[in-house]
């Protein structure tokens, strides 16, 4: 019997019960995925408001307000909710997961699946989501969920097709069972490093695309910067131990394409804004919102330099997130190498 | 001594006058390339008008017509102009190529270059353009010019960088220096069939991108579609002996990431037509801008059939395109696959 059937929770039947913990747009859009794929959806979030306007008028009026969501799902502040899910998801943001993690710590069953939805590498460890998940909550199983995605998107039924990976094949397909809904597709796999590591380095590829059109570059530079971009993220995930054929799919070729080409993507818009001579600082300070590649940027290319990957984008990218060059500088960098061949 | 060497045309300092044969927007683009470089441009076109205009105004009126051209660019209606060139550019679409190579058959001289800008296979034979060139111009040396470019971005000077490919590296890298500028960058590549069969299916790839927006199905479902369509892309490129380093570079998975997302390509926007419901012979008929992603729909699939790779994308759209298959019937058997690992 593999650690997954001994836990008893590898069965979709058995995953009757999800709880989301997080409460901002992705966490809101996953609540509503689990009710869609038919489980008992619990929201764990801070805010009391958002928790009484979820139960009272099935809307979360910080995010997605225009959305009425399932009236299955029942919102709560009590992380002690979470004792009783079958399978738990982490949709905080990445630099958040640990501490995430560890207040559940004492909450979540053995056995019980966790899958992280946030993408990106933990400042100062460099570590991916499910290596803080197994660091922090070693009773659980860990897992993640990546791919192209909007939580708007998903929130109002639109077709998704992601990756859930977890160690083990078989629960990583009982847990795409258990979220599959006609409009929500995921596919499994065992390639956590791969589909870990495409999530967060394209949020870093996506502000250089950003900065390219800001500066005026128009959609050709774009593109060329998307496919030299590609190969610095199946680079880096083949170092650490990624699979191609993942690196080639939805959750790394996939949502690159999707976050490097779209302005609904915060990464994209941030560069955009960058591009446009708008202020690191102030786009990024208190009160802006979140786009996780403006922190993985430094930690991807100290982790890349460790195994002596180079990233020539995702350092551009994180030379002017720290102020250290200039948008023109980076955009002078990126498009005019010298003349050689394409593939050295 | 190396072929390409005998013929004395590696040199880029030999590359003193480029012959562009086509007057469209790619042709007219390709002409302004050449005088950027340094090279003296001949633009040889069929319409009497636009001859006149471009030598007496600097403009073509009917492409690109708000563009002031380099008024370097010579035009002319003779096709035997073409014989004082050192290096020809083939800017008609893929399936008039073979009837423009055989065209210059007794002008073209010995060991010159002769570059395919057309992005297809041949209807009938499936042939790649630089195998066209090769039976049609067997004095000259073949190549091609692919990657991530819109005429009109090229011709207002954006930044595009793409591939020059010829069998003979030497050859390629003189291309491409004889058709560098600061603005324009070609990488060299000796890698003919994968440069030629990624710019062939990126078009049809991008018409049935553009169906799946066009019936409102979201970014998220795109950037699913472009992910599967490349993993197709690089199926039938490795197949009939391209690279993947090729296939993963600018002139398939850029060219792919631009055609498919960007409606300024007329194959994205040709899908996001027959999406909204319009009809595919209105759209494609006569008076219509050419998409040649619809004529090399249906040749690549054959193609592939007989290669025995699946190309089920490409296979979805060439049905719509002919009538067999609804967009709703398309559109339903590429987003629905059952669930099942992503990678096979």
């Amino acid at each position: 019997m593999s650690a997954a059937e001994t836990s008893g929770a590898t069965m979709p039947g058995a995953m009757r019960s999800v709880a989301v913990v997080g409460g901002g747009a992705f966490g809101t859009a996953l609540a509503l995925v689990a009710a869609r794929a038919g489980r008992r959806a619990v929201l764990v979030a801070r805010d009391a408001e958002t928790v009484a306007a979820i139960n009272g008028q099935a809307r979360n009026p910080r995010y997605l307000g225009d959305l009425v969501l399932e009236p299955a799902i029942v919102a709560t502040t009590d992380i002690g909710a979470v004792a009783k899910a079958d399978l738990v998801v982490l949709a905080v943001p990445a630099q958040a997961t640990r501490a995430a993690a560890r207040d559940l710590s004492g909450v979540v069953r053995p056995g019980v699946p966790v899958i992280a939805a946030a993408k990106g590498l933990e400042n100062g460890t460099h570590a991916v989501m499910t290596d803080i998940i197994a660091a922090e909550l070693p009773q659980a199983a860990p897992a993640c969920l990546s791919g192209p995605s909007f939580a708007a998107d998903i929130a109002r039924g639109l077709p998704t097709a992601l990756t859930v990976a977890a160690a083990d094949m078989d629960l990583a397909e009982a847990l795409a069972q258990a979220l599959t809904s006609p409009s929500f597709r995921p596919y499994a796999s065992d390639d956590l490093i791969g589909v870990q590591i495409g999530g967060a380095l394209k949020n870093v590829l996506a502000i250089g695309a950003g900065m390219v059109v800001g500066r005026g570059l128009g959609a050709s530079a774009q593109a060329a910067l998307v496919a030299r971009g590609f190969a610095e993220l199946a680079r880096l995930g083949r170092a650490l131990g990624g699979r191609t054929e993942t690196l080639m799919g939805l959750s790394g070729l996939g949502d690159l394409v999707l976050t490097a080409t779209s302005p609904q993507s915060r990464n994209f818009s941030l560069g955009l804004a960058i591009g446009e001579g708008g202020s690191v600082a102030a786009l990024t300070g208190a009160g802006t919102k979140l786009a996780e590649g403006a922190t993985t940027a430094a930690v991807a290319v100290r982790f890349a330099a460790e195994r002596d990957v180079e990233l020539p984008i995702a350092a551009a990218v994180a030379a002017v997130l720290s102020g250290r060059l200039s948008v023109d500088g980076a955009v002078e960098s990126l498009m005019s190498r010298p003349l050689k061949r394409e593939v050295e």
